[in-house]
Order: structure tokens, then C-alpha cells, then sequence
């Protein structure tokens, strides 16, 4: 395709520089925003997570600090300096200094940082990394360094994080005496990168590449730690290493497995590591992996990790729906993963399952209002599972208010005089040209309600410049033009290419024709056979017990069932509906019976409607479906 | 229907009086008896389970003894005299006198006998009935020394269990001083049944009916026994008491939930008094909650229990086929539930199901060599589920054991001049009539590969009485002849009836069809949807990957395809095979897609070959499927 390993990435548009006006995201981010953010500040605050830091803990008091206490606080660190970075306000402002300075005064001595290994248990500091999250903390708090810093300038976060960082590089790598460890919850890998981006200093992404590298080596270092606690290392409670891909050297992985939150946040880390290192190994193993992924273990949702017995992976094509895990942040960490993939080459696969992620399994996680959340997203629900405002493990509200608050890097990335648009909102993208111009790209679209996109570029003079629009992959059918008139382009990669010279406020037009597609999974997914799922545009539906008169699981949709799509402006803050008939068995002719010989159901026709499948639970309890059995 | 609750029960014909010679059990009692009944005595002997009751553990020894390891022990002594009744062995007596002696040896001057609590946790004697499995498995002992002293006639342990329960009658019970408790794990209430049978001591059906009768009453004694132990009631580890059946008293209950066995055992005792007693609120709930298991809860094997998580029951229609848990013990717990209510008033709808379970989800759990086995009993499989040789938890190979041993009680009951025949098998079966003359019926049929029964009746003169002969509910079409001149007949509660007297050697021929059937799913049964499973007479069947060239989850069954039937002697030890054409979906036109617009599949034609399920895993590992998407 021309392209080679060694090419330099692109760089996403940072989110500082892309405002979101649109219909469907600006409200998300809104919400997000006005209620999630200062709701889990409160959560954190009355659980204890924060006052934590002050280490008055003392034994026998309730709650004591839990080992990942520490990443939620960072979480919201990280989210509030993306809300202050496009939304000033001096009182979260004022919060978050506060909570800062708590954090830096917990630092020991060492630079050691964490707070149930200081104050509950610690005689045993990394003593268990394997199973303990000293690390992942670690990697939360840099992010959230990182954040504050690029939001406010000053050093004072990040200079306590990069104390932490250089004493565990002190204690972990390949010298003598150090330890050969790395962490059992990836994402201190990824995170260090993020740290050396914002120091410039190299020793951080080493150490990055360190943990990366040692990841899976033989002899096993849990294995070590193990004994070196008294247990046996074939005791291990999750029973493989592959629960956090440590069960191979990182560059030999061939297929996804383990916990699914572990894995993400470890190829995130890899595909950073890849470009910046050129390191052809770790791209070939995400790519492989990748496969692995979206070609036998994603749901159609962009949702990952069907069981709850590992909170991840299984074996290929097994995706139960009543009973998929799908963890909010595990989609989360899939847009992480596609993005990096994503600057390599620009390949439109990467941006597609991005997309499918972003408008279904991620912001399914958080109700309309933003204040409960799902861990859990299946897509089939007998009307029990629901939305919950917090939860003893609380990654998943954390990690949704840091990506929505963030969400306007993932539209666009640049290299040189190269403009990609990854995704479709109304809004405003500025960045500047290699010679230092100003460049500005305006999108007006109803997206994702509508396929229509105009962009307007706001140049000083005529310039040349590479534009790079995404087709999505749901998309069978689209035009580009320009004044009118049909704009001549390549399509390299699943983006239409546009390289020439533009005008200063010259509109282009993309129609994406976003049909009513009746989706099928490929025939080894047992528990989709015989059925379909609706997807308009890059949306996913369900059908919900609210919009019907008999349970969900009963309704059967015809092949020739003629649907058509309408705006309610008034239902789930405003979404496209898609409307029709169903069949339905009468199920009263049963009379009792479980089972009985084969005959034809009388049915009756009854009316379907179907939502958007992010914008389910947020009515009456009841019944969920996205895959329907075909009549 | 002419019944009433207060009429007497039909009694059971002894397996003692039944012999099984037939061409489906009598192999399988074969295997049982030389192959499964040794092996297990083996597995208790190699795990220490025997060598537990010299009660020389000490603290620190490697394994300790379970608590419910005596529960393993008792159930081999029990199927050992089973075995014993039928085929006498002197080496298998002599080693059951000497386990036998070991465990009289074991009991307490107070006539307490529980290895665990006696050399482990003697200080927690009764401290939790709720998790510790004591009266359960005192319960199986008693079972144990029923069995020896009707296939002995010695007392040496039925009086030692007799002096055991009467500790427990001085222990547990409605006088000052006495503990409200009963057994988390129900079992000891149809034991003691079974006790007072023995015996004809009614002190033993008045603790069985205390034991069911404080069952779920307020206030809980499991909330009482926790606080005792200094635990919170709310933090059982269960959740609910749904699980052991202690949610509600046992009259009030409706539907049935939690711990399958537990169930099961629990309701087999609840049928034994309400026979006993003449108890409506005891038979009224039984039916009631039959009614849902059977209604909404049961597989169409006849295994029930889909859930892992608390090894029971869900809500309505949730019947998996992949994780269906299905255990071994649930589907025979089923068969004696099913046996005792049968005993009421002769209604096949008990006798159908108790059939469907023997037949399919019972022997599914024992390989046809008789020496590997499933806990839990899927309808499908990707190939990863397979018999083991024994478990920690034994109580599945155990329980087949005995059931196998005594398997021809099932076949005929009696009350008075009145036989009723409800399974069929060739074999033979004698009886003394009310006058004392003899009656012995002999089966000839090649059931269930063949529906045509001919019974010869034995008699020493012409002799009035009624024969009751079932018709099974799988069956739509039947003759019953005499001398090829149909035979006036009624038909009450599904079983043909004739009253007149009989001549001696007197033949009569009932011809069962029994052809192919398609069989569905109600429509609530979200896993079926759009699927058929294949039945013939008693027996469901399955697809294996041994005898397809595509993996079983794509074959596809079209409403046209001819199916037919052939005997395959060297295949399964026999069976009846169903063959015929499967329609295949061409995967390779997918390329690596996961989901696609919907659009035909190109199919292939593959030949189709289904066996019995409960002849499934004993060739080659691979996928198995009961039921089929239609085509």
C-alpha cells in the first residue's frame, strides 16, 4: 500500500483543539461534564478514596484504602483537567489542587507512591505484583499528572510523578539487584509513554519498553514472587498467565486472551511503543492480535470480553448475549488500542471498530443523565440488569468521564500538510501547517443521525494539503463534492484521498448513505444464528419492552418486514427510532408445555421499534435484545 | 379423575423382583455392577475416603477428611448391596462388611457418626447446619444401612444408624432445650423414610416430618446458628436461602429454586409424606412446584439446575445449552421425585418425565464403560467437556452407582390386584397377588430401539385384576392387542387400562410409534429459538463432530430433509442412529468478517448423523449439539 513500518505516525488533533457542537456528542459531553465529573468527585470523596491520601488510616478502621483506590482518584484528576483545558472553572480548579496537593504530601521519601501500600500492608510493597495493582496506580497517577500539566502548565504534579517514575526504575529492570517485574494490570506501560511525551525524557519510554519487553519471559517473575511469598506459583487463583498476557513473551502473542481490560491497556502501550520505536516486532504482533480480536472475538457492539469468570477473552466466535461481560472499560480500552493503531497507517479498519465502539458498548456504559453506569453490557437482558451509581471496583464510571471529556481527539490526526478525519461531528478543528499557517476544518452534519457532511476548510491563503476523509466501513454507498460537482480522489485504506490545492473556505461534501442494514454474525457465533441485528450508520439498535407490547424475546423480525426510520426529538434526548412490524408467537396455545413436536406458531403481527442500543435502560425495566430471531 | 388425595399409594415393585434383560439396561446394570461399582470402591479407598472412618487424622495430615467424603462411602455401600440382592459375590460382601465395620466403629458413645466433625472440627459438631453437610450425610448412611439390612437381613448397621438418628431425635426437635435446626443440604428426610420402613418405627417419619416442616420457618434458624457462630445472617455466602429451599415453608412454597439436588432431595421426602400422611398441603405444594419444574425449568433431557453459579435453578425458560449445568444428581433426584409422585395416583406425566431423565440426562453422565463421568450435563458443546474418572465433590458417580444397581424398582408398581407397568424394558417381574398367588409379567420388545412390547402375564390360575400400562406422552399413536383383537381398554391419567380376569400365560402386545420427531422449545426459551431438537420414542438425540465433515454448530437441519432410522450393533454399544441430510453455510465466503450485511448463505448438503445424548464423549473429542438451527 506504500506504506512502510517505518514511516512516521500520524498525530491525533489534541482534543484542546477540537470542539464538538453537534447533536449527538456535544450533550454527552455536557452531561458529562456538569453531572458525571463533580458525581464522582463526591463518590470518591465519601467512600473515602480521597481523604485516603492524608495515610491516617489506622488498622481496624472501616473502609480500608484498597489496592486500587488510588487509580479511581487519578481517574478523575485526569477527567477534570480535560473539563478545565476546554471549560475553565476556578471552583474544580480549586478541587483539584486540592486533592493534588494530598497526593503529593502522601509521597514517601523514595518517591514511593501509594496508599494502601503505605499505610495498610507495607511490609509488602511490591511484593505481589502479579495480583496487586501497586503499578496500574501508578500508571493512573502519571496519567493524571500528565493531564494537569498539559491543562495548566505548572510542574508541581508532574515533577511528584516523575520522583515515582525514576524510583521504580530504580527498582525494576534488567541491572543487578533490581527486580525483573512488571505489573499484573497493564498500564503504567502506556502511561510512560504519555510521561515521556510530556518530559521529552527518553529514560521514561525505556522504561516503558522495559516492562513491555520483560512481559512473559521465562523464568516467569510471578512465578518468582510466588515463592518468594511461600505460595505456590501453580496456585495462582486465575490459573493461566495468559489472564495478563504474561503467559509469552509480548512479541510471540498470537491471540487475544485473558482479561480484557489487561489486554487493551497493554497493546495500547505496544502500538505506542511500535511507532515511536519503529519497532517492527510489536506491530506485527498487535496486528495479529488485532485480527485475532475483531475477526472472532468482538460483538457487534464494539463490545470485548464475553465472561465474567475472567472478566475477558474465551475461545473465537463464543459471544453469548444475555450473559456477555463486554466491561465498559474493556470498549474504552479498545478505542485506546484502535486509535494508536489507527497513526500508523491510517487504516480505515482501525477507525471503523474505533467507531463501533464509541456510539455502542462505551457509551451504553453511562445512563442519559450520567449519573449510574454499567460495568456489564450485554446485549440481551431479561429486564434485570440496570445501571448502578458506583461501585466497589470503580474503573468504569472513571475511565468514561476521562474519555468523554477527552473525546475530541479521536476526529482528526495530522502529519505534515496531512489531514485525516476519522470521525463525523458538528464542530471546529484547528491546528496549524508545516510553514505555521493556520488551518481550521468546520463540520456541518446531523451525523450520526444523518450522513451528510460539509466541511469547510479556514485557510489564510490557497494551500496544499493532503485530506484524508474516513468511509466508513458500514457504509455501502457515498459521494464527495465539491461546489456540486463530483471531487476526484483515491481511496487509499478505506479514506478518500484529496491532494491539491485549497481555497480558503472551500466547502466539500461527504453523503454517506446510511440505510437500515440488516446485520448478520458469521455462522460459528452460535448464539446469533437464525438471528439479525439493525445498525444505521455506525449506531447499533436493540429493541427495549418500553416501545412494546409483548416481551422482546419473542419478537421475530420478517425478512421482507418493511422498516423506515424517524427523529423523536422528545425520546432519549433525541434519537432516530427505526420503526416497523414484528411477528410474535401466540404463546398461549402452549398451554403448559415446554416442549412438544414441531408445528407452525400462529403469530401475530405487533409493532417494532427500535432504539439505539447505548440509549437502553434509561426507560422502565424490562427487556433488551439487539439480535433478533428472524421469522 | 376418581382419585383422591386419601387414597392409598401404589408401592413400588422391588428391583429384587424385577430382572432386566433386555438389550438397553441390562448392559448397562452389567457395566454398572463389574466395572463402576469396583472402580468406585477404588477411588473411595485411594482418596482415604474409607480409611477416614478409623478416625486416625491428625492435624496438619494431608488430605483431610471431607465433610461430605462419608456421603461418597455410604452410597457405594448402598449400591454394593444393591448389587449384592441381585448378584451375590462374596469378595464384594466381605469388603462391605469390612467398611461397614469400620464405620460402626467410628460412631460416638452418644451415637454421633461424622468422620469430619468427629477428628477435624469435633468442637463444631452441629455449629452449621446451613454449609456443613452433617444431617446430609448422615442421611446417606442411613440410606446405606437400609440397604444392607434388606439385602442381609442383619442388623449390625441399621441399628447402629438407628442409634445415630435417635441421637439426632434427641438433638434436633420442638422440646425445650432442643435445637429448631435442619440440614442445609437436604437428604436425611427421605432417608428417614426409608428408615421407618426398615424398622416400622414411626419416630423415624415423625423426625423426617419435623426435619420438613420446620423447613423455612421464622425465625430462620440458619439466621440464629450464624449469629451463634458470631457471623452475620446477610453475609451467607448464598445470598438467599432460595438455595437450600429455607426461604419459605415448604407448604407455601410455589416455585421451585435454588440448589437443584437439594431440591430434588427435599421433594422426594415432602411426596413420601404426603403418601404417608395423607398430607394435601404437602402433595398440593409438590404439584405445584412439579408443575413449575416442569413447566419452565427442565431440560429437554430431563436435566435441570442450568446455572453454575449456584449449581440450580434461574428464572423461567433460561435453558442454555452450552453452560447448561444439568447435573448428574439432579436428573436422578428427579427420577425418585418423580417415582414417589407417581406412586399417588399412577399419572404418566410424572412417569414421562421420570423416563425422560433416565434415559437421557441420568445416563448421560456415566461412559458406557462405566468408568469416567459428567458432573454436568450440556446440550452442546465446543469439545472441551469431557468425563472424568472421579471429582472431589463425588457425588455424581455415587449416586449413578446406586441408581444402576437398583434401576427395576422404576418399572412396575402395584397396589392390591392392580399392576402398573410404567417403563419398558424385556425382563421379567414377579409378585404375590392379595390372595398370596403369584403374578409374574414378562416383557419381550427390543424398546427403546423397537415400540412393540408383547407382556405375558403368569399366573397359576385365571385371575382378576387390573393392569395399567403406560402410554407414553412422546407417543401419538398406539394399538394394545390381545391375540391381534384390539383390547378394550380406558385411558386414565396416560396409561391404558384393562380390568378382567386374566388367563394364565395369557399375552397381550402394545405397539408404541415411534417415529421420528422434531421436537421445539416454548418460544421463552430464548436458546432454542429458531431451533429443533430430534427425539425418537424416549430418547433425545444429538450431533457429534465423530461422525460429521463440518463442525456440528454449522449444520443446519431444513424443515424437508428426510430423516430415517438404522440399527448400528457396533456403533455405541447399539444404537439407533437417525440419518439424513444437514445443510452446511459455506464459511469461507466470510474472509475474516465477524458481522456482514445480511445476506444468503451458500449452503452445502452434508450427511447427517444423530445418536442418543446419552451416548455422546465416548469416541473422539469434539462438538456436540442437541439442538439444530433449522435450515
Amino acid at each position: 500500500m506504500g506504506v512502510t513500518a517505518n514511516q512516521r505516525p500520524l498525530i491525533p488533533v489534541p482534543f484542546t483543539a477540537v470542539k464538538l457542537t453537534d447533536v449527538f456528542w456535544a450533550q454527552r459531553q455536557a452531561v458529562n461534564r456538569e453531572r458525571t465529573l463533580p458525581i464522582e468527585y463526591r463518590h470518591c470523596q465519601e467512600t473515602g478514596r480521597i481523604d485516603a491520601f492524608k495515610l491516617a488510616w489506622e488498622p481496624g478502621q472501616e473502609p480500608e484504602p484498597h489496592i486500587f483506590w488510588d487509580s479511581d482518584v487519578a481517574k478523575w484528576i485526569e477527567a477534570g483537567c480535560y473539563s478545565l483545558s476546554t471549560h475553565p472553572d476556578t471552583q474544580l480548579r480549586a478541587r483539584l489542587e486540592e486533592v493534588i496537593a494530598l497526593i503529593i504530601a502522601a509521597q514517601g521519601p523514595d518517591g514511593y507512591l501509594n496508599v494502601h501500600f503505605t499505610v495498610v500492608e507495607p511490609e509488602k510493597r511490591w511484593a505481589n505484583l502479579r495480583d496487586q495493582h501497586e503499578l496500574y496506580c501508578a500508571g493512573h497517577l502519571i496519567e493524571a499528572a500528565v493531564a494537569h500539566f498539559q491543562t495548566t502548565g505548572e510542574r508541581h504534579f508532574l515533577d511528584c510523578l516523575c520522583r515515582y517514575a525514576d524510583y521504580i526504575a530504580t527498582v525494576f529492570g534488567v541491572a543487578p539487584g533490581q527486580k525483573h517485574g512488571y505489573c499484573g494490570h497493564e498500564e503504567i506501560e502506556l502511561a510512560l509513554v504519555k510521561l515521556y511525551h510530556a518530559t521529552g525524557e527518553a529514560r521514561y519510554l525505556r522504561l516503558s519498553q522495559y516492562f513491555v519487553d520483560e512481559r512473559g519471559q521465562q523464568p516467569c517473575y510471578f512465578d518468582e514472587e510466588a515463592r518468594a511469598r511461600g505460595e505456590k506459583p501453580e496456585a495462582y487463583w486465575a490459573r493461566t498467565y495468559e489472564y495478563c498476557q504474561a503467559h509469552a513473551p509480548v512479541r510471540e502473542q498470537t491471540q487475544i486472551t485473558g482479561h480484557a481490560v489487561r489486554a487493551m491497556y497493554l497493546y495500547s502501550a505496544m502500538a505506542d511503543l511500535a511507532g515511536e520505536l519503529h519497532d517492527d516486532g510489536l506491530r506485527t504482533a498487535c496486528e495479529r492480535i488485532w485480527d485475532d480480536l475483531c475477526g472472532t472475538k468482538m460483538y457487534v457492539t464494539g463490545g470485548i470480553g464475553p465472561s465474567r469468570h475472567n472478566e475477558g477473552f474465551t475461545v473465537p466466535y463464543d459471544l453469548p448475549n444475555d450473559t456477555a461481560y463486554a466491561e465498559t472499560c474493556a470498549a474504552i480500552g479498545l478505542v485506546f488500542w484502535g486509535h494508536r493503531l489507527l497513526q500508523w497507517d491510517c487504516d480505515a479498519r482501525y477507525a471503523d471498530v474505533m467507531e463501533r465502539a464509541l456510539y455502542n458498548g462505551v457509551i451504553s456504559g453511562v445512563a442519559l443523565d450520567g449519573e449510574t453506569f454499567f460495568y456489564e453490557n450485554p446485549l440481551a437482558s431479561r429486564g434485570m440488569h440496570h445501571r448502578q451509581p458506583w461501585f466497589g471496583c470503580a474503573c468504569c464510571p472513571t475511565n468514561l468521564v476521562r474519555l468523554l471529556a477527552s473525546l475530541g481527539q479521536y476526529f482528526y490526526s495530522q502529519r505534515d500538510d496531512e489531514l485525516a478525519v476519522h470521525l463525523y461531528a458538528a464542530g471546529a478543528m484547528q491546528t496549524t501547517l508545516t510553514d505555521g499557517a493556520p488551518l481550521t476544518v468546520t463540520q456541518q452534519t446531523r451525523y450520526p443521525w444523518d450522513g451528510e457532511v460539509t466541511l469547510t476548510l479556514g485557510l489564510d491563503a490557497p494551500t496544499a494539503l493532503t485530506l484524508r476523509l474516513r468511509i466508513p466501513g458500514w457504509c455501502r454507498q457515498y459521494t464527495l463534492c465539491s461546489n456540486g460537482a463530483p471531487l476526484a480522489h483515491s481511496v487509499e485504506r478505506g479514506y478518500a484521498c484529496v491532494t491539491r490545492t485549497w481555497q480558503p473556505g472551500e466547502s466539500i461534501t461527504l453523503q454517506l448513505a446510511m440505510p437500515i442494514e440488516r446485520i448478520a454474525a458469521h455462522p460459528h457465533v452460535v448464539a446469533d444464528q437464525g438471528r439479525v441485528a439493525l445498525q444505521r450508520g455506525p449506531l447499533v439498535y436493540c429493541l427495549e419492552d418500553a416501545d412494546h407490547s409483548v416481551p422482546v424475546h419473542l419478537l421475530a423480525l420478517d425478512e421482507d418486514a418493511a422498516l423506515s426510520t424517524r427523529f423523536v426529538p422528545d425520546l432519549l434526548d433525541g434519537v432516530v427510532v427505526i420503526e416497523g412490524e414484528a411477528t410474535a408467537p401466540d404463546v398461549t396455545a402452549w398451554a403448559g408445555q415446554l416442549f412438544r413436536i414441531q408445528q407452525a406458531d400462529n403469530t401475530t403481527r405487533v409493532p417494532l421499534r427500535a432504539i439505539p442500543y447505548y440509549a437502553w435502560d434509561n426507560r422502565m425495566a424490562g427487556e433488551m435484545a439487539v439480535w433478533l430471531p428472524k421469522g
